[in-house]
């Protein structure tokens, strides 16, 4: 399946091709390629912080220059932070992430370049890219590592694609029915009237429509119903009874 | 101004309770608290990897029990990959940041709690949350360090309230007008025309209106259009003229 490449321009640490490399993975993401990793490549250094991330690490292709790692690419996104004097759309991972998902369907082939940890992408680079990728951040402090940087792009990337329901309910079956949950209500208020909980006939009627609104809205499970009626069965019992 | 608070459950490494505090401030989060840090507190490790977040680490409070951490919290959120058996809502960091900033706009106090490195979070804290939250996450891998869910769930809250708008488009004033771009395809047209470009009169107008339609696309500046007039003029010269 085609999928966005993840391009390090002139990493410096080992650790952090690692870290990047681990990042991608987390969230599907396999295609890494190094522009003129400072140290070279292989590197030593990588596959400890790469936590079993190492076939994203085999699999990486090196290139000389961005114009060479960039080639078969046909819309790239330039992650900086500074902002360029240089005229290019500027997106959010949130949009970047839509971008490519719909630039893959239409068969082409992204990519997103992330520069060297110390200085960021140069201007030179930055020129060939069609889009500059700005993660929103703390005005006043803004210190994103590499790999930070990497895990960001790649979460949105995932999520989009990602069929996990934003919200999923505490019982996805097993609901209490209504007949169930009016049950319990019934069985409260009878221990209650037993007890003298309702100070007087007038009270009675918003004091249980109080509890039968709370009982309601709980969203308890048939079990979770069941277990509540034997806690009021049991402190309605005469002690030792 | 109200926010999350971030709760780290008995956090083994110190290294990585600097790493979280550096997450969080990136996003502008600054109320940490940690239960029973294994190595206790303060932790000469943490400085270090917060890089600049000391701020949050000074603030942070201890607490022995996951009890006491929340006591004045009124929904917690619960970092867990796992499955659990136990009847409870699950959110992505996407919703779980969209209810945080419903709960805090009606004056509620939202936390996330974060579990052991090595365990995760026990089962008896999960359920004392009201919502598990987890990544989605690569089912054939899913490796989330401590330092990389803090930063995912801090990024969501962060964008969510962010004013950056998800796209901005290369040229926020200065894209040239109609009558600037026609003048462009104008020049083009009689330059073209003095070199013999039109194979034919018949096939002149499909040539024109393909390049007029790729020159309209490409979304130039003002300045942009003055640099290819140059461009063209310079191109339409006698050569040493």
């Amino acid at each position: 399946m085609v999928q966005p490449v993840i391009i390090l321009v002139r990493p410096q640490l080992g650790e952090n091709i690692g870290k990047a490399a681990r990042a991608m993975l987390n969230f599907g993401l396999t295609e890494l390629r190094l522009v003129a990793p400072r140290d070279g490549w292989p590197n030593p250094d990588a596959g400890p912080t790469a936590a079993g991330a190492g076939i994203v690490l085999d699999k990486a292709r090196v290139y000389d220059t961005v114009e060479d790692a960039i080639a078969d690419c046909t819309h790239v996104f330039a992650t900086t932070v500074r902002n360029r004097d240089m005229p290019k759309p500027v997106a959010t991972p949130f949009e970047a992430a839509n971008q490519m998902r719909g630039l893959i369907a239409a068969g082409e082939k992204p990519a997103v370049m992330f520069g060297p940890e110390r200085s960021g992408m140069s201007n030179d680079d930055v020129a060939l890219a069609d889009t500059v990728l700005t993660v929103p951040i703390n005005p006043e402090y803004g210190s994103l590592n590499l790999a930070q940087a990497v895990i960001l792009v790649s979460y949105e990337y995932f999520q989009g694609a990602s069929e996990t329901p934003a919200y999923q309910p505490a019982h996805t079956d097993g609901l209490a029915s209504k007949k169930e949950l009016v049950g319990l209500m019934e069985h409260f208020e009878s221990a209650l009237e037993a007890k003298g909980f309702y100070r007087s006939e007038g009270r009675r009627v918003t004091q249980q429509r109080t509890l039968r609104n709370l009982l309601q809205n709980a969203g308890f499970s048939s079990q979770e119903v069941m277990t509540l009626r034997g806690v009021v069965k049991s402190l309605d019992r005469v002690r030792g009874e």
